[in-house]
């Protein structure tokens, strides 16, 4: 182990000489080399340098994407666009143990729509919590298409606390968005229904009875959750909503929806009528969707809602007298509506025009001062000039779809998705500045805090929804592309392609790193979905099994490299809970939990405690075990569920065991002293540097000291049975001892690793 | 539209000069300012180069990773270290409708355990297919180590086929394992029970009634699946089977399969007993166990199996008397056995002890026909001298768990756990040749195709179990990290980190990315699961309604972008069966589908046939939609599901729409003539060019032609309607004349730029 540490040691230091690459002993390649045989253009090694991010470096910004169908939020690194994490949210991810330990599954059960599970989500659009207009970290909210829900998720742990189910729409689309301090999140529908649940109406009453909406969630920052009794909805008209944005500055308290099909045409191939397609895209113009929330906000208060499935509807009626909804014409089937940084303009793609359309807030706030309404739609909405309401309208090319803005004043970038472009433009002289081809239509794009009013620049991602030709090939089902582009200089330069392997991502959000401070263990015994302490916390010591009728608890604890306790005795159709608590401190200690066959996980990382409940309704023999590879003895962190019959009475009988003898026991404390030299050196080594500068190694040092102070209890029993000549428990507690040890030895050389990569120095 | 064909062909060209990159206009920053802005070392800059992949460029190699307790197989690139897909194989997964549309479930229930689902799995050991020893890129096996499992994926669709439920344990880990033909898949048990199904024994009772095994199911190549009426167990003493591998060349016929625990300790902690992790790691040696499968299937055809659950097993007694099975001593708590290429040696790490063990075939074979035996184990299998079978030993570092090799001969790569580290070492001459430390706590490593008898060397992947300070944080559960290792050179040189974003791989496999050649389209009406004509299949025009009492039968299709039929009309109550078929022909357009909250998905990829069943018992309008962004109108792809009151009578009444005059339509077909001019234009560049040489673009154009195709009906009706003044059903026909268009021309740009990019040359 010493000679190890030196070699350590020494190819550390190697290392650090930075010797030039054609002369280092690593490099029987030079770069040039390197760049022929792999077919590198100059051009490519520059990108190259722009994202590869070696080992240990962290990235400058976290991207979240929706995982689409998958159901999940994807969360990327950039520039090194490696994929950090899937995070569960509306379907079921055993990893996670999401849907697999109770207090998930009481996270996903909030999430039935007509008393029904829903196992999955169609995620389309996240959004990070603001305040005054600049993310700020804490939470992201993020939409279900298919099933109209909304999840909040914490960014303290990374797990989803709240589901909520809209209780009005059948679909939905156009949420996430968070107002400028995340006092409201909103959510749109998507295809007009009768808003009253399970009500059928024919499609011939579709422009009677059929509707949309906005519905503005009522978020408590300090709680963390969505208040739904403090949230309303805004009735529209049978308009598809598509996406909103907040307004900001200037435009704060009002807020956009796009709409696409005003044409409110019903289909119908089957019957020899036109398509959707056809009959949804037949008029040059649909209706951008203009209210004034926080008026509705204050109608909501005073009353002047309406009921509707027990939740708070103010009617387009009602929005029409009180002056909060309008309309605008907006080029037809648009997708995007983006506020610029400074809130005074409202940026609309129509994904069927060749412009974008810049609509300024002040002309609209002049024409609705001035009572100037061009024309009432069919439902009374007045609807402004478009002429009247446009800043300007810019060419870009075919299919904009979406805008996202820059650090620099007046820059923003739109997809186009027919072109398979980015393009580069100035808003406020309305001039295009660059274009930039993609691989192949693209949908969305995202700029690092590009929707905040303090858009960072530097990096634009683009959503691409085919890949084709770009990757190896998987089978008929291909992953989505998003492409990395550097957007520092005045022209784009692309720089990476990353696959997406899991769903199909629709829109992303990208934040500092610097401003995501999540925490690396729990208190011990926390509830993580509940943010309390867990009823089944359990200490060291207290681990017990408990009986009442044929409900059996067991409190049970994980800590390397065992679970207390090891048998569990149950009778067949017992209904068992069982509490696990992580005791480790240690960051990245996670124990995971399985009862083979009984369909249930828990991910259990350090200091949480989480449940797991199955009916025991077979006889049987079924082992339990760690699922994570937590240390070298991982596969014996193991014990036995027996599933005995009812009324089984034991017939007695020892516990098998080999033969151990004195020379067993005395091998076995020479290994602890050999093993405690190598401990004690690498403390040495450890408490002669600054290693209390280093939080982490702060951290690993408390958890092997909580290794070593085991010992003590092990030892004592091993020395009380050596004392009577039992060489077997002797024998086998100091093993114990020694397991003990080596765990506590594997921290220390993390650790010391750390210190001498990290510029530990020695204290005098 | 002509504008913008310039302009991407100016960029394209502009690309192509290869201009310097400090002369370059992109290249605002030089290389040597991104590498001083990144602070990267000459030594990064050369792995940035080792590993970055330009857009559209291949990798070299494909990884496939076990996904852990994710219950999936990670697919990534090597060496660009870029995920490709997570493919669903025991959890079900919505993005591929695996568990959501009606042949994946069945899939899915050949996996259920004691008539019961379960919707997750631990997977550890994936195994490429072998033709005589060599990876052929057929088929992929991967273990469920909680739930004894085995799944057979076929890659030529990168889909899971079957699961079969391992009918004598209650867990298992030694798995999948493939003989040099792919004749068998080993899977081998992990902690002993009773092999009778849901059979209780007491603890006390383990020696005798507790046993393990190794199962070998046979594999049909022709058929793709396994047959479990011909597959076959050997029993084991209880002893905790670990991994196994199959004997090649000179060892063919034979398999090893590690123990740990052969004390055959039981713990019980929470009585005042050492845990297993001391009980079980107490003695210095446990057992290799090797069994001749091709005598033992030889047995089992001799009618010398027993039946246990209706499974062929051949007794330890059996197995004994036939002289089949041996126990070598190997150094304790042993992790991997690897046999080398040419099959001569087998290589042990024992994880608690600091060499590697190099066992020689040719010594075993020596002693057991000379009947040299050390001992007998307690149940009366023969023990070989370790000493007399070993090769050599080596003495490597702390915690040596699994070798890969290298394609210079005699070169081996080793996993060191506690150390972090991977050794390379020559197993013939017994000797160290490099360390390389790695981050932190490596379990497996793999190199590409290196346990086949024809490793390719080029480069190691360790597979980390922890990343702690790593990557950025994304809260208390961390991802792993794969880390990229340059094994060309005479020394080690790390490359890349990458996270695993979902589940805990434990094992994966490199392949020669050559030797896959999957499917990107199938035949028309494919149920992929079953890998023959779906009964739901449906032709353009032959969608339709079936009801047979309150069974609903549709059948429908998906092309760009709408769904036939766009309205389902049922009574609640019913039982819907949608059978979907995607008519595209286009690689890469995938549509999607679901109902509304019926929490139902299906990926429906071209060529595809699905189904998805529900009962409609709730009332109601339910939006169905496409669930991709198949095109710029996918939210146009939309239909209902009407649910009606039972025994509900219609009213009648005619299906709102605008009023459109003569205007409209001219101004229709006005677009319709521009469009076809701009489709004009790029067949005029594609059919000038060599374009029949580039397969992907002759599949493009295939489906372009088709939508094309398609306008002729639709003009016949616009038509028809115009001669009748009928202007909403001329404009909105000629209307969809123009969708199929936009589709046409989507698909001509895409084939123009693929074209331009890849050197098409002028036909003359």
């Amino acid at each position: 182990m010493k000679t190890k540490l030196k070699q350590v040691t020494g190819a550390v230091l190697a290392a650090g000489l930075g010797l030039a690459v054609t002369s280092s002993a690593f490099a029987a390649e030079s770069l040039q080399d390197v760049m022929k045989r792999r077919n590198l253009s100059q051009q490519d090694l520059l990108a190259a340098a722009k994202t590869y991010t070696p080992s240990g470096k962290r990235d400058e910004f976290i991207a979240f994407s929706s995982g689409g169908q998958s159901g999940q939020i994807i969360v990327y690194g950039v520039p090194s666009m490696r994929i950090l994490k899937y995070l569960a949210v509306f379907t079921p991810e055993p990893w996670q143990g999401y849907g697999f330990d109770e207090e998930s599954k009481a996270v996903l059960a909030q999430g039935r729509i007509d008393g029904k599970d829903i196992t999955w989500g169609d995620t389309h659009h996240p959004a990070i919590s603001e305040t005054e207009g600049q993310y700020d970290g804490q939470f992201l909210f993020i939409n279900d298409k298919a099933n109209p829900r909304l999840a909040v998720v914490d960014l303290r742990d990374f797990e989803t606390k709240q589901i909520v189910v809209n209780p009005i729409y059948k679909s939905e689309h156009g949420g996430a968005f968070v107002t400028p301090n995340a006092d409201y999140v909103i959510e749109a529908a998507q295809y007009p229904a009768p808003l009253a649940n399970q009500k059928f109406v024919p499609l011939e009453e579709f422009n009677e009875s059929y509707r949309g909406g906005v519905t503005y969630w009522k978020f408590d920052r300090q709680e963390g959750r969505i208040k739904p009794e403090e949230s309303f909805s805004v009735e529209l008209p049978p308009y598809s909503q598509d996406l909103s944005d907040a307004g900001k500055g200037p435009s704060d308290g009002w807020s956009f929806t796009n709409s696409f099909c005003s044409e409110r045409y019903v289909g119908g191939i089957e019957k020899g009528r036109p398509p959707y397609e056809a009959g949804c895209s037949a008029k040059d113009t649909d209706y951008m969707q203009m209210i004034n929330w926080k008026k509705a906000a204050e109608l909501v208060k005073a009353g002047k809602a309406t009921q509707v499935n027990g939740h708070n509807l103010i009617t387009i009626d009602t929005a029409v007298k009180e002056g909060i909804l309008f309309l605008i014409p907006e080029p037809k089937s648009p997708h995007g509506v983006d506020v610029t940084p400074d809130g005074k303009f409202m940026i609309v793609s129509g994904k069927l025009d060749t412009h974008v359309s810049v609509y300024s807030f002040e002309k609209i706030m002049g024409l609705i001062k001035a009572g100037k309404y061009e024309s009432k739609d069919p439902y009374g909405i007045p609807v402004l000039s478009m002429k009247d309401s446009l800043h300007t309208q810019v060419e870009l090319g075919l299919g904009p779809l979406h805008t996202q803005y820059d650090s620099k004043k007046c820059v923003a970038y739109t997809s186009l998705y027919v072109d398979s472009q980015v393009a580069k433009w100035d808003f406020c002289e309305g001039k295009v500045l660059d274009k930039l081809s993609v691989h192949y239509n693209i949908g969305h794009l995202f700029s690092m805090e590009g929707d905040s009013v303090n858009p960072q620049g530097k990096y634009l991602i683009a959503l691409n929804k085919l890949s084709i030709d770009r990757f190896n090939p998987v089978g008929p089902l291909h992953p989505q592309n998003h492409q990395l582009i550097d957007i520092s200089n005045d022209k784009m330069q692309l720089l990476y392609d990353m696959p997406l392997p899991l769903g199909e991502p629709h829109y992303a959000v990208g934040i500092s790193a610097d401003k995501l401070k999540p925490a690396v263990r729990y208190k011990v015994g926390t509830n993580s979905r509940t943010d309390s302490v867990h009823e089944g916390k359990t200490r060291a010591g207290q681990e017990r099994i408990e009986r009442d009728g044929n409900q059996v608890k067991v409190y049970a604890t994980l800590i390397r490299s065992h679970i207390t306790p090891e048998t569990i005795e149950v009778e067949k159709g017992d209904e068992v809970t069982i509490y696990l608590t992580n005791l480790e401190r240690a960051q990245d200690e996670t124990h995971g939990f399985t009862v083979s066959t009984f369909n249930t996980h828990a991910s259990i990382e350090p200091g949480k405690t989480v449940s797991v409940k199955f009916t025991a309704d077979k006889e049987g023999v079924y082992p339990y075990y760690c699922t994570e590879f937590c240390s070298a003895l991982h596969l014996e962190m193991q014990g036995y569920l027996l599933v005995k019959p009812k009324g089984y009475v034991a017939k007695g009988g020892s516990l098998a065991a080999s033969d151990y003898t004195e020379d067993d026991y005395k091998k076995t404390l020479k290994k602890v002293a050999d093993t405690q030299a190598v401990i004690d050196s690498v403390v040495g080594y450890i408490v002669g540097v600054n290693y209390k500068d280093f939080p982490d190694v702060v951290a690993m040092m408390d958890d092997a000291v909580d290794q070593l102070n085991r010992t003590k209890e092990a030892k004592a029993k091993s020395d009380a049975a050596a004392a009577k000549q039992d060489w077997e428990q002797a024998n086998l507690w100091a093993e114990q001892v020694w397991q003990y040890q080596v765990k506590a030895a594997d921290l220390g050389l993390r650790a010391k690793t750390y210190l001498e990569q990290n510029g530990a120095k020695p204290i005098k």
